[in-house]
């Protein structure tokens, strides 16, 4: 298998500096499940007192690990909590065996960090359908636990990562009645999906208090406009997994607080960006903007339907203001469309409208556009006010290089 | 724009030979819609007690023509017809202009053959959002009507094509009670969707007589099992147009004939398997059989989610037996599916059962079956009866070349 180890053109700078988080501290080390020279699991342990709240992929074939957490979330418990995650095998489709090594895992995590079974949530991120070599993982965990640590989450950034070409991280702070809260979050993907690996993996992490139902609804109503708004090839994961937990050590209730969810709303949709700039051959960042559209729903349909299309994905690779695939995307997608109301925009430049090519359109304008790194393609329906925004890359030679060539 | 002049791999040997159908004429000429040094237009007159039958594309932002020819069709009516193609350029998304341009053309289609202009289908296939040039189709229709010959249905096929590499026919003779029917239909289409160019079109007679609704009846069935059951890269155009003509010619009613059923549905599939044989860079193709599922429905929506994944076709580019990927697939499809039901085969070799890798599955034998050309994946979902079969080809570096490369 060929390595992908060029970093994205789209990677930002470097991993920013993220804010303590006080009640959750993190290790990471090298347990060799199948990469070497590097970190590949991490422990994370919340004090007690933390709500835990997640959201997982709904695919029908979803990984053991997956079930487990799914079947351990919900319910009201504040005990202690403990998240470890391994890269390099996603321990999906391995039938009975993988759930056996979920019970090893999370029984071994259970007694050494002291931490309820029933509160210990694992993932696992790589090659799917070989059987997970639990042994390795569980012979790191006193090493794990003696490294915990306040300050670790970057190398934990760091130890979950596949074929991602940078480390992804967001944090914020705010001051909540005048007291500090920080959150800190962390994501692994580049793509859906990558070379025979799976998975895009989020841990956010705050020191306010938010109680636990609350904190399950904030985090499914944000994941709708963020998350759930990208899309590298349109491949769902086995293993998608997003955790946000709250470990109130703050001392500070933020259940139900508007800045605060707007703060961690712009931590989740900085981080599914940081996934997107890092899609799998990716050169071209696309924010697609909907509005006019019959609803909301209707609105995210067609955003989806043109971030999905490969015509126009591969016409963004070509710098190609191609207005035209944009129309039969909206046009296939099968929510309302009215073809004459239609207008389109590729940045601020007006493309399309009144059911044809807009009389002052100058391709040249389109095209100087296109030449960008950071994208926008608009669309108004011209039917009501739904509106949606979903983010997506271009489809390019490197996509065909990650996923159809690297036997050779 | 570079032109893809090379034949695809996947192509047949050569243009079959197709029987004479009886009580239709073709004809085809250069009219410079916008290729130079090639037939363009293709003009096929049908006599009087002909039944027109057609299925045309579901978007939302569907072509002047395909709304002409949709309010045309239905009802009962045996009048002489006529249909006339041009490629090059699509009468898509062209506003008010392009009603105009169909108006005109099915006026003087009219008046030059004598047919009622309730009976002039058209169809445009080519670059969306340009005005029609309808006055030089126009300036060629006497020369295309005194050309009018029995035999000229391969030279219509050549004259519809825009970048596929092929001519695409296909043709079936029987014996309904000792009387000979003769079947034979063109294509054409390369993806659903070409470089700027858009269309699958498709114009099958018949001398069979088959009553209008039946006809209609008969042509929706079987498209749901051929043409309905091709993917290239899920893209749906705005100008997809299948016609059905039973001209009567032959004296012989075949109205619910089942061997009469069984020969078109069989052109038909021909037809369908050699537009994904040219699909944009394709250098497999793909037989996708689901059996098992919980209904024929579902069985359908597993199968496009594994023929559209852009993770699948790579692989199969790739020659790689990536059988996580199909996983994968079915389980973001949304039809039901259980993990440790599935079992999937490459060819002949059982890959997975069980919800995991078969214990006598070798790498090597699945490896040998993805160097051929022509490939089968299927997939028993363990669950039920419900069975579907769809094709499609794989994703290359050709259909980026295609389809963002073109302006280099």
């Amino acid at each position: 298998m060929a390595k992908i180890t060029v970093r994205s053109p789209l990677a930002p700078a470097g991993f920013p500096d993220l804010p303590l988080v006080r009640g959750v501290r993190f290790a990471s080390a090298a347990a060799g499940v199948r990469y070497s020279g590097r970190t590949d699991v991490m422990l994370a342990v919340l004090d007690a007192g933390t709500s835990v709240a997640g959201v997982f992929t709904r695919s029908a074939t979803r990984s053991a690990p997956v079930l487990d957490c799914q079947s351990k979330l919900g319910g009201v418990c504040s005990d202690s909590a403990a998240i470890l995650v391994n890269s390099g095998n996603s321990n999906a489709f391995t039938g009975h065996f993988g759930q056996t090594s979920v019970q090893e895992i999370t029984n071994a995590v259970a007694r050494i960090t002291n931490v309820p079974v029933g509160r210990v949530f694992t993932a696992s991120t790589g090659v799917i359908g070989e059987p997970l070599p639990h042994d390795k993982i569980i012979r790191k965990l006193t090493e794990l636990n003696d490294a915990l640590d306040l300050g670790g989450i970057e190398d934990a950034a760091r130890a979950i990562m596949t074929t991602d070409t940078f480390a992804k991280g967001s944090g914020a702070t705010l001051d909540i009645d005048g007291q500090p809260v920080t959150i800190a979050g962390i994501a692994k993907g580049s793509g859906m999906i990558a070379p025979d690996m799976a998975t895009m993996l989020v841990y956010i992490f705050t020191d306010a208090h938010v109680a636990q139902d609350r904190l399950q609804l904030l985090l499914s109503e944000l994941t709708d406009k963020t998350f759930n708004c990208i899309t590298v090839d349109s491949d769902t994961s086995t293993s998608d997994s997003l955790m946000l937990c709250a470990t109130g050590a703050s001392g500070v209730d933020a259940t139900d607080h508007s800045e605060f969810r707007q703060a961690l709303g712009n931590v989740m949709l900085d981080l599914a960006h940081q996934v997107v700039r890092d899609g799998e051959g990716a050169s071209k960042f696309v924010e697609i903007r909907i509005t006019g559209a019959a609803s909301d729903a209707d609105a995210k349909i067609h955003g989806m339907a043109i971030a999905n299309s490969p015509l126009v994905k591969t016409a963004i690779a070509g710098e190609d203001p191609n207005w035209g695939r944009v129309v039969m995307a909206i046009g296939k997608s099968g929510a309302a469309a009215d073809r004459d109301r239609l207008s389109i925009r590729f940045g601020d430049v007006l493309v399309a409208e009144n059911g044809w090519v807009s009389p002052d359109y100058r391709e040249e304008a389109a095209a100087a556009h296109m030449k960008g790194q950071d994208l926008s393609i608009s669309v108004d329906l011209g039917l009501s006010d739904g509106q949606a925004t979903v983010w997506t890359c271009d489809l390019t030679h490197g996509y065909i290089d990650i996923n159809a060539d690297y036997r050779s």
